[in-house]
């Protein structure tokens, strides 16, 4: 057969796992879900159906739940370094695991009025953006890659689109006042690649990184939805260090100004204005931000997927 | 023809608008997702195609953006009773209107590190539940519906569930420590029918109604997921005289404890455990809990929707 | 307490079961997804956590698998009257069983090319739409509601809207030649309640059902979507003995012709035009077509869930 | 700002259209989600928010809804490729144009019983598969790589999975005849690179592909996915010389034979057996195949977007 096997990876998708850890009466809560994939010495199952470099799918499973339950989940990022070592380690074939983990966050249910009292084992899901990372491993380097998704974001003014090319099929109308929205995903690369280096504080760093992603969407006033992407990708390197790349999806999400002339009303005054937000079509604006002198590795769809 | 027309409705589903309100710097935002359904004397148009009584549904799209401009949005249950009346007031062959709302949750995004600032006009959604609120009108009495859907909570002990019924197909183990897990769709009935009465207080309403049910949920200890629907249901009736009637679907969203007895390792111990957290199939519990001596009205499906 | 329990009823929701039958090298497929919910004498449940009386929603599931294997699925209707009758047969404080189902439809991989071949055993989903069925069961007497959904119809032209009402905020042009598209949602109920009435073939019923609905959808010129609803209505009463009652939710899927005229393109003409597909809002037409002399029964929003 | 301006590119995402075409009274419809992004010399808007070489995505949108109007739509492949020479040569900053499509599927409804007639301006859309192409340009040469996504297919036998690697945590019996399903997401690059070289027919390439990948599926006998993929590739590259290089996403849609034995059933038989369709999670399989002598180019994510 005059055919060639290309790159190839086989796992476990969506293992959803949930670990309760009690400290007495304080129960802590984390929410995973778990997609390991393997890559390395497996031609012969995909010519000759040979499953003998095969870990099967279902041991994955297991090993997630396993090892949540000896080793904890101390954050998403060192949960999916100990499950990425342990399959390119314990399996000769495997020379590459890469282990994608989404997070649910979840925040406590306040009991009483006018005291902040918790029952300690109660959870609401904060339902926000949910916080994302991918870690791979070739038995000698690591890289992980971290971010979030679904974090939407408005503002309400400061924010601008004008002097932009025109052609032939061109009808847009300049903004000098207009709304800005966009459901943030960003992932960002930690330069850590393993070794003698300490690894970062990878909840901190996650805090951190959303907090300065909101602040510069907040803080910066737009000319373009570019110019926004550039300033929190900017902020969120220049903030922190252990920080090399970052990438962004953000789609455009349009609030047209609704025409209310024929109703003799005029919409866009000094007090406000009522907006049409619209499902499809949406602009999408996509790029990365390096520090300088660093290399890109965030692939181009990684944002999107 | 041997058939007769029935219950029938037409409207605008899915108008989805946004009002901005600015006073001053600082900028005040509703964003609404709206459907209006209206019904009367329309069998000519089901019969002929005889469109004399047909409002057109863009119509009803113009009317949801212009109400928001001329009148604002105080509530969703107010801004409901604007449209259901005008719809009823101002087409003579329209009997009854009814306006479906959901409502997007949006809170401040904070800027600055030490002292909590704003920029006023800066927004980040919160993704929890969704608001939601049905306003029937038909010329004479109104009825608001008013909910929640997919507020999601966990309790990670008190809960059992042991004693039950058995058959054949009985293999359930009983449970003496369990999570509890559910997505709340609760709708709540307004006594309010309009006339001299004043209308409750929409806003504050719906934020002690969701405390309520968050606080009922967190202090059952739950000997099955139908008594802490019944509690969260009970609270809300006793603790907001304004609620004459509560109807959930709660699904039961199961969490296993994974049985790691083949690796050797002791799952469910006293300083926690880990739980696969499955899909589907799941329980689903419904229910309506009514003040004595109301009828109760809400339809049995609308949680469900 | 000042309240007092409502309508109530728990199940197992989502059970998905598949039914492979072998005939020799030709092997058949069933592919169900099963929602079970049972009410009775369940007060204490919901006021004490007492579960005597509560057969767990995992021994339904149970019951689905064993019932698929043990009888097999003729139809999904034959299917949820099994499983109806056993729960209310089985369980004294039971008194009414609800059984909605869900099915995929498959069909055969063809084999070969000058000849129609097939392995036997190898099927691809339909995709086109769902064939649900609700069976409900009080001890004496049957009601089966079936129907489908998102079967996604468009007539390219023989479709007009003109002549409607208009107020204030009306500014829609009346439209002589539009397309019409719109995913239909009916739901039928059939007579037969059971006792010595045989009951109808339901796999007959539900093809020519279907055939009627596209076909009188396709032959239809329509002066509104509301009387194309009421065509496809009367056309399965008219055709179909065994059916009473029919309800329709037909979202108004608008495809709005583009203005093309800033860039000097007529866009309408004689052989075509290009159209944008919306979104949200769409129309929403609703109604129910009922055989003359019978009592609607079928729930208002049951098309809707 | 010690910063980089990594990979960016801008577009207008998911513009629907729809175009009919109308030849005499039987029509035709084409029924698109197009999707446009541009790279090029764009460092200003990131840096400045200057936008004097920025299109905007409206105008893009515009552009989509000409060209369908005046170009017409031949295939996915060929509007693609219009609207990139398109951008590309239009714009001097732009370097690059890529265009992602999506198309849905519509047949004809008949009407009539006895013999096969049709309104010719009736359809019912498939709901199969969605077909998917993405078309790239740089000025020079063509990148064309199209492909499904959801066909969902099932061999109810012929499936085997045995002869694994093991370890502490595997747990997982040997299959000797199972049911493999999955939701086939394929992606194949055709050579095409422009200039001289006739473009290949798109469109009976896809069916071809299609009933290929079908084929395959069925006629293999599986010893894993990995093989039944691989076999599937390989028949796509064997039989279209046009096609050098395919990758696919197989999800295992793991169907469990349930347990009866509680229940005194034997569950898998001669005669069959009913299974338990799991959600999540699931085993996923990724591999490219590729002609001999030619460099894989398909993004590794792509099948996956």
């Amino acid at each position: 057969m005059p055919t060639t096997l290309g790159q190839n990876q086989y796992g476990k998708a969506e293992t959803r796992v949930v670990r309760i850890t009690r400290d007495g009466a304080t129960h802590h809560i984390k929410d995973l879900n778990v997609s390991v994939s393997l890559s390395g010495d497996l031609a012969d199952v995909h010519h000759f159906g040979d499953n003998a470099h095969v870990l099967p799918t279902d041991t994955m499973k297991n090993t997630v739940y396993a090892f949540a339950r000896e080793r904890g989940i101390e954050s998403a990022e060192a949960f999916g370094i100990e499950l990425a070592r342990h399959f390119v380690a314990g399996q000769e074939p495997i020379h590459q695991a890469r282990v994608r983990i989404e997070e649910y966050g979840w925040e406590r249910i306040g009991t009483g009025d006018g005291e902040a009292r918790e029952t300690g084992h109660s959870f609401v899901r904060t339902g926000q953006e949910t916080r994302v990372t991918q870690v791979t491993y070739d038995g000698e380097r690591w890289q992980v890659i971290s971010g979030l998704t679904d974090l939407t974001v408005l503002n309400s003014t400061n924010s601008e689109f004008s002097g932009f090319a025109r052609d032939r099929y061109t009808t847009l109308q300049e903004a000098h006042d207009r709304i800005l929205a966009t459901d943030v995903s960003a992932r960002w690369r930690y330069g850590w690649t393993g070794g003698d280096e300490p690894a970062p504080d990878w909840d901190e760093s996650y805090r951190q990184a959303k907090k300065h992603l909101l602040q510069a969407f907040a803080e910066t006033y737009s000319l373009s939805l570019q110019q926004t992407l550039h300033q929190m990708g900017a902020r969120v390197i220049d903030s922190r260090d252990e920080i090399d790349e970052i990438r962004f999806a953000l789609p455009n999400k349009h609030h047209f100004p609704v025409d209310l002339e024929p109703f003799g009303i005029e919409n866009v005054t000094a007090d406000g204005a009522v907006y049409l937000a619209a499902d499809r079509p949406y602009g999408l604006i996509e790029a990365t931000v390096l520090r300088d002198g660093t290399e890109p590795r965030i692939p181009l769809d990684l944002t999107h997927l």
